[in-house]
């Protein structure tokens, strides 16, 4: 599914990935920083005091279209420009953000978006991607999606994939190196895994700072598909989708593209359905910001790492979107956390 | 009540209330702007564009302890230390937001303070009044608090009151002033008012800065009191606390204080806790950020208004807070609102 890969013709002799060179990334923020927000980069006092530790937030529930998928969805488009390749319309499957960052690119560019989304995806995420021009195709599964994508792009339609793509991951990984460039030198990166394009935007990121900061991807225990590849060495695929409160990670696999960086990373978290939820509700409440489960769940990944930590640690955690439908609010207020402290003597 | 009076002698003929100066705002904001966060007005362009009127918000949310009312409280204990009459201990009785409030800016000046709470205030407020090193005297009902903080002002101890004082006032008005520094021209300024003194604080900011902006306060029907005051020209108070979701609205009367400045504003919007919680969804889903229903009650007024409206207005609306508890959330999000977007042919 890659749409380019003109720009760089380096082999990984145990791989058929041609590695993306870190500078791709500074590229793509070049590229698309004049149609995006540059998010802030946000903390709590009583967090880093409660903890011991400097925890950063970057907060990119405030970009474009609630989350971080507007600045890959982008990329890709004005790089096809660049190139001279721009087509009339484009594809894209999703389960939900990379829906609304494609449609609202298109609309910036002015192409023609066709979004197929499982019947799984809430209604205001479909409402917000109509709400861009994009037409919306339900479909009942994820698998369906896939397919028809795959169908779209055999007859000729280019596909935006929600990972799988080399400009994709460069413009993700811009959210990384927005904060890096405020010259930030974590020890440590924490980001949420759904098909690992975030992961492997970020990873890159660090490696153009040329920092030694280590990347954790974050999964849900019940959706733990990277942590499984990652330990065993081959990619894990779901029959079906898992049904984590994460709608941002419940993609099937991760695919042999985002694989190859997620290989290179320090590790892969998983986190209890019970952890996430608890951190939904302190983030919220902290940095009365409205975050995402798939955002705080990179939190509760971060919170694991501490516990293992011998001496204070500076660490940046990517917030990657704050679009929480209805049923999702009720879930993660159904049981009260907030009376539970945060400390590193805690349980969460 | 009054802590302070040498400051301003004049008179108002029909009133025993001397007036504040609108220089006060602005003496305020210097004195305390280097303890507090300057907190950024922002806006959403869908909501503008559904609207096909301006609104910006002040996001008060993001000042220190989640709401305006840290600037009242640390305005008061400012001016008693620059009268050199700063006291060793301070009380203080509240239905949330103005415990966090003094029990933070006791913290900053070193002064100990006792904080009268209902038993109705959560559970949540209780312990971040606490964290601040305040002591929480729990007891049955607002009608209790007010009774004991009478008492130990009777045994000398210096009260500092949610709303029926001066410099708490002047304090309270600097947000609206902050917004309206950076060069703001509002047509009118939307205030959700529980005792009165955001709004009267907003009124004397847009006095300062010679505006022409309407200052609305906005209030919960079934919390009308300001609204009943304003109609018949006396303070109408409420037998029992209010149940209206907005915690900051439940006061039981405003005062002759606050009284004096309302009058002078352009009017009392009263509005449904339907409609207060279809814009707290709503807030919260298009600016992502924690929006206590006390904030989006202004933005509920506000609708009204811009309904009766037959030009584009710019307005700015005083988003109060971001502290909720859970059970609040609970009941924001028992109902689903986000399929029905603001438009002004709907009925919200």
């Amino acid at each position: 599914m890659q749409l380019l890969s003109k720009n760089d013709e380096k082999r990984d002799v145990f791989s058929n990935i041609k590695a993306i060179q870190p500078e791709e990334v500074s590229k793509a923020l070049n590229r698309i920083s004049s149609f995006i927000h540059k998010t802030p980069v946000i903390s709590s006092s009583l967090l880093n005091e409660w903890l011991g530790h400097e925890v950063l937030f970057k907060a990119e529930m405030f970009q474009k279209t609630g989350a971080f998928k507007a600045r890959g969805a982008l990329n890709a488009l004005l790089k096809l420009k660049e190139n001279n390749i721009l087509p009339e319309k484009v594809a894209a499957f999703s389960s939900g953000n990379h829906s609304q960052g494609v449609a609202w690119a298109c609309k910036i560019m002015g192409v023609k978006a066709t979004i197929f989304l499982p019947k799984t995806v809430s209604e205001v995420k479909k409402q917000a991607t109509r709400s861009y021009g994009a037409e919306v195709v339900e479909v009942a599964t994820r698998q369906e999606a896939e397919a028809l994508s795959a169908k779209a792009m055999n007859d000729g339609i280019t596909l935006i994939p929600p990972f799988d793509n080399d400009d994709v991951i460069a413009g993700q990984g811009t959210a990384c190196l927005e904060a890096l460039e405020e010259g930030l030198e974590p020890d440590a990166v924490f980001v949420p895994c759904g098909g690992g394009g975030l992961t492997s935007g970020t990873f890159l990121a660090t490696r153009y700072k040329k920092l030694n900061s280590k990347v954790f991807a974050v999964e849900p225990e019940i959706a733990n598909d990277a942590a499984r590849s990652y330990k065993s060495g081959n990619i894990f695929r779901w029959q079906d989708q898992p049904n984590t409160i994460c709608d941002g990670a419940r993609t099937l696999a991760i695919s042999e593209r985002t694989f190859y960086y997620l290989k290179q990373t320090a590790g892969v978290i998983d986190v209890s359905e019970d952890n996430i939820i608890y951190w939904t509700q302190w983030i919220t409440h902290l940095l009365k910001i409205e975050c995402e489960p798939t955002s705080a769940m990179a939190m509760a990944g971060a919170f694991k790492w501490l516990k293992s930590q011998s001496k204070k640690s500076k660490i940046l955690i990517i917030l990657s979107g704050g679009n929480i439908s209805e049923d999702s609010q009720r879930k993660i207020w159904e049981q009260s956390h907030l009376l539970n402290r945060p400390s590193m003597e805690g349980e969460k």
